[in-house]
């Protein structure tokens, strides 16, 4: 089926595993996609699928109003764009950084002349262009420019608009990298534990049921935040967890296992503990985490 | 409605916030109760609701032929038991312990003549005795006793038989915490991150999403483990993750969070890539945790 309605062009630069990931999707989708790529084996790759080719990145953001970057990281979006004229663009920069790296991309865009939004993408590549697979992109930046390409941002992926501040994306998606390496981290400690005496799939079920469930300790957190009150339907008082801690690292002693991924947020709990909060559960953490 | 069967009679020594909640859950569920308690004021609110109140340990567990023990620590059931003859008796210990303090007191009780199993409770008192609640008891241990009284063990919450190894409720039980505990403290690190610019509960709602998808990681894992190939189906390589880290490094200390949660797992991904393992995940770390 060919449809006769006419889909918006974008440019996109870098074509890794997400962005050849994200120009697949949007060639699919019948968007036209001109491509530019450091390494232009990978460009002329997508030239089958009906990708036109940009020989530079000024040649790739001059051919569209919408233009879209996915490279290794700040340094390397800043070396590509430093020759192209962006101006009266809608840049969209998906490649990964930090929230104050957005905001000195969208102040670069801005005294160009280009609307902008920061992306962060929440999926690995094969779940882009996947209906269902759960993927979506925090976006921030212009809301003029994430209205305007609602439909074609819509895409590869689902979105979030996460407000004018263009470090919000970034600081959202670290955000959430932050809190999975810590998730990553106690699942490897676990494995560690049990390796030598429970077939690692069966511990996997129960590990993945179990954190499933407990993952809705962060509704708890936020109360406690929004509150101010870290003592509010806390069923675990801190003085039982910190004694339950003990029991977690005579265990791992017992199983010839190291602590050290699972010593920091203990060691964290006992002075918060020793602060005289013993009816809290473990919100006052995030007070301790904050560096003056 | 009063049922004209018999139900089977228990006796449980401790009746703290768990041992307390399971006494109320036997009691509702038609069971005749003997409790004891070392504060006796817990024991005899208890008997309004038709719990019959030992003076004594040795009282108690000669009441009945199940005998169910939820105190404080291995310790403290320790010196409960202490004078009680167990001999003949089916002995339950639903306190929280480490591996090897499960195996001593299966050795204590089968010296004594009594069989021994072994509990660790996977919920909070509130969640115990209601149904859908998803709170289970690991037991390990004797599993003709498991069986006898697999009825009345599934009153105050679902179980899970994990094999005649005393020590492996423990296991499991210390393990799923263990993951929890890494699970909570990234959550700390991300709200820390967040807390002044994005609404607490929002944010709950997104990392709760995040992390209940990303917690299939496990599966991962446990397929790595299984095979001893550590590349099977890695889409972000041990390489891309370090420099990821990099990027969530910089963004705490823009947020001027301390790193101390995320960095001990951070400083093992890169000795695993030192080792020459970068087509990897996480999943290398693991052997990394192994004590010599
Ligand atoms: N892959 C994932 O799972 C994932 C998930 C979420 C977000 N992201 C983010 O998406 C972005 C791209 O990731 P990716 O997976 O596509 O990475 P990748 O496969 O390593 O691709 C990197 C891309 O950047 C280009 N590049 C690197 N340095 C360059 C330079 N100095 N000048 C010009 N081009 C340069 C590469 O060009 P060559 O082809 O010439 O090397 C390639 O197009 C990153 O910011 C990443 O954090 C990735
Ligand atoms: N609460 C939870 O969320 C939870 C969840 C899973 C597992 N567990 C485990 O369940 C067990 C009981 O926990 P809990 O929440 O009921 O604790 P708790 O409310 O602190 O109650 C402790 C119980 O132990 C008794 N006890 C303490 N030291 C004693 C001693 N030296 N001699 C005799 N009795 C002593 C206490 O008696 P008194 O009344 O006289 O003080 C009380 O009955 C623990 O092993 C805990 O790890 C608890």
């Amino acid at each position: 089926m060919t449809s006769t309605v006419e889909k918006p062009a974008l440019s996109l630069l870098g074509l890794g595993a997400m962005g050849g990931a994200l120009a697949r999707a949007w060639l699919a989708a019948g968007h036209p996609v001109t491509v530019w790529n450091r390494t232009a084996a990978r460009a002329e790759a997508l030239a089958d699928q009906g990708a036109r080719v940009a020989a530079t990145p000024a040649e790739a953001v001059a051919a569209s109003d919408l233009v879209i970057v996915c490279l290794l990281d700040h340094a390397s979006a800043g070396e590509v764009l430093d020759g192209a004229d962006p101006s009266g663009k809608d840049l969209v920069d998906l490649t990964t950084g930090t929230p104050e790296e957005a905001r000195a991309r969208a102040r670069w865009a801005g005294e160009r002349g280009a609307r902008f939004l920061d992306g962060g993408v929440m999926a690995v590549p094969p779940m882009i262009g996947t209906a269902g697979s759960g993927a979506y992109v925090f976006y921030s930046g212009s809301r003029a420019l994430f209205e305007d390409h609602a439909g074609t941002l819509a895409v590869p992926a689902g979105t979030v608009y996460a407000g004018e501040d263009p470090g919000l994306a970034a600081l959202l998606d670290v955000a959430l990298l932050s809190a999975m390496t810590g998730m990553f981290a106690g699942v490897a400690h676990a494995f560690a534990l049990t390796r030598d005496d429970v077939a690692p799939k069966e511990f996997a079920d129960l590990v993945v049921g179990w954190l499933r469930a407990m993952a809705s300790y962060a509704y708890g957190v936020a109360d406690h935040l929004d509150t101010g009150d870290y003592t509010r339907n806390v069923t675990s008082g801190l003085a039982m967890m910190v004694r339950g801690n003990a029991t977690l690292l005579r265990t791992a002693e017992e199983q010839r296992v190291s602590p050290e991924l699972l010593t920091p947020f203990m060691t964290l709990m006992e002075r918060r503990l020793a602060g005289g909060h013993d009816g809290e559960g473990t919100t006052g953490v995030i007070d301790l985490l904050r560096v003056p």
